[in-house]
């Protein structure tokens, strides 16, 4: 069984449609390529109650907990203290990042709004990064992460060799001109001799306009997954349709 | 205050990094034109036991809950059976959507497979759309869409007369070139003379890499947005920055 992850996305502006998320999809690639399922994502606002209240369920609940998004030097940076109170320790200064932050910055720009971020939770480690002198950092079997995705990206990559790998998610996919309902029965059926791979059937039309379906096998035993991927090739063909290979081209 | 509002987005292929997920952000938007306010999402994979609970959760917890995902032809289309769970009642044939469904396809095409997507939890009402015609549904406070950006945008046009408006969200925006740390003492004292407010601060970096700033205010009282977008627009200035107005253009 691989191990478990969850993501807490902290940000009013995914809440109001003001910003895309582009957090998810990032975590969620580099998880399956590590063999770590990602079973549950919680875009929440920027308030006390609601993200102490969603850290500690689901620090109990997965091997992994992610959260992105509220570690700045503004008044809306509230992650750290809530991960402190999650975990009933004081958010105290961390002299390492304090002096880090002070040399890169000057001590004129160095402000108390910035000091902020120099302040992490007792007992926590810094997620030291290429792309920002202020760091993320972990506590327990949480991993707190900035917002802005290309610093994200930057904390996940220092942080990724620290996690417990497992067999990569494999997946395969055909993709054909013919409604899902088609293929439905068969579909089912093939489901049923791989218990433990996730088939899935993706509707979408391409550019101009063309009903077609993707049917996507994923797992973590290579051989199961090309052995499905086969039965979902044969499938079309029955059908009389010949299936291509692989995601269908961004419409 | 705003009724409030959760969506249930219900995909294994969000949570593995297949799919962008797209439906949000039109979500979120849509809401805070009719002012309801989106205050979770949840990504939750096809699991009976995970849809099922959430649901419950969620329908407890928010005036209206939106699920996307998991209602056409095929095995992994299980949201309609898990809504019925979830309300204790059974899924039943809908006999108007089999019939316009038996009318759209011919009896050769609608098969048991497609047949499934006339079953509605008892007492659901149809959502129907202009985008398919197999529908969404209600049941109580909780809304069924497709997963399917297009089909979903459909369904969710069509449900949106049915809500409690309030006035909407309104935002204004302005942004320049400082690092967040210079303004954020006065973004602070800002925020405490508008409390009923939210006020956001956003770093950007624009396609030539220079960091930039977006301060974002939101709320339902235009006058009080307003005299907040003034204020931070004045903190700018007495920054040496003049800033401009609205969100920066896509890098």
């Amino acid at each position: 069984m691989p191990a478990k992850a969850c993501l807490i996305v902290i940000g009013n502006e995914i809440l109001s449609g003001r910003t895309q998320d582009a957090n998810t999809i990032f975590i969620a690639r580099r998880l399956a390529e590590l063999g770590i399922a990602l079973e549950s994502v919680h875009i929440i606002p920027d308030r006390p109650a609601r993200i102490v209240e969603t850290v500690n369920l689901c620090r109990a609940a997965y091997d992994y907990v992610f959260t992105t998004g509220g570690i700045g030097p503004t008044h809306d940076d509230i992650t750290a203290g809530c991960i402190a109170e999650a975990f009933g320790v004081r958010l105290t200064v961390h002299q390492e990042t304090f002096d880090a932050l002070m040399h890169a910055m000057g001590a004129k720009k160095f402000n108390a709004a910035r000091q902020r971020m120099a302040f992490l939770p007792q007992g926590a480690q810094p997620i030291k990064c290429a792309a920002s002198v202020a760091p993320g950092f972990r506590i327990g079997n949480v991993y707190v992460l900035a917002g802005v995705p290309r610093i994200m990206q930057s904390m996940f990559d220092a942080l990724a060799p620290t996690l417990q790998k497992g067999p990569p998610l494999i997946s395969a996919t055909w993709r054909g001109r013919i409604g899902e309902g088609a293929l439905a029965a068969g579909l089912e059926k093939i489901q049923s001799r791989f218990p433990e791979l996730d088939l899935g059937s993706y509707p979408y039309e391409s550019a101009t306009g063309v009903h077609s379906v993707a049917l996507v096998a994923k797992g973590y035993a290579p051989d199961r997954v090309e052995e499905a991927s086969q039965e979902i090739r044969q499938l079309f063909l029955e059908l009389g349709v010949s299936p291509e290979e692989g995601e269908p081209p961004v419409a």
